[in-house]
């Protein structure tokens, strides 16, 4: 079973990352483009074949490691 | 408009970061993990509101500056 994680700054936390890419493109004359935020996708490969057990265990290894829930977000998909 | 990039490592290319999160993991006794990858999620407020001019554009600037072509893959989601 995979999950994928997406982890992604909070609303308001500054994201030097997302500005520095955004400043990039426009430098590229891609100017269509109001805003940017990077975030990290971890994609998990599980071996529980168990949908609603997988979910408990992932969402307890975001809040043990994979997220620091003081500045970051995350949302869970099981596949 | 908003658009979100999915850039990961291709098959076959190793992934420092998502094996010494595989290996934290263990180490916390999370051991129902066969393997980790770890991705970048690039979120972009597009100013267009046309969905197929955006994708265009948006894949110019996977090539041009957001993913690594020689080593990452990445997938693009207009919503």
């Amino acid at each position: 079973m995979k999950a994928v994680v997406n982890v992604y700054l909070k609303n308001g936390v500054l994201d030097p990352q997302g500005k520095a890419t955004h400043h990039a493109l426009e430098s590229m004359s891609f100017t269509g483009v109001n805003d940017v935020r990077i975030g990290k996708q971890i994609i998990l490969q599980l071996q529980s074949e168990d949908k609603e057990q997988a979910l408990i265990e992932v969402k307890e290894m975001c809040e043990a490691l994979l997220a620091n829930t003081v500045i970051e977000d995350y949302d869970i998909e099981i596949k």
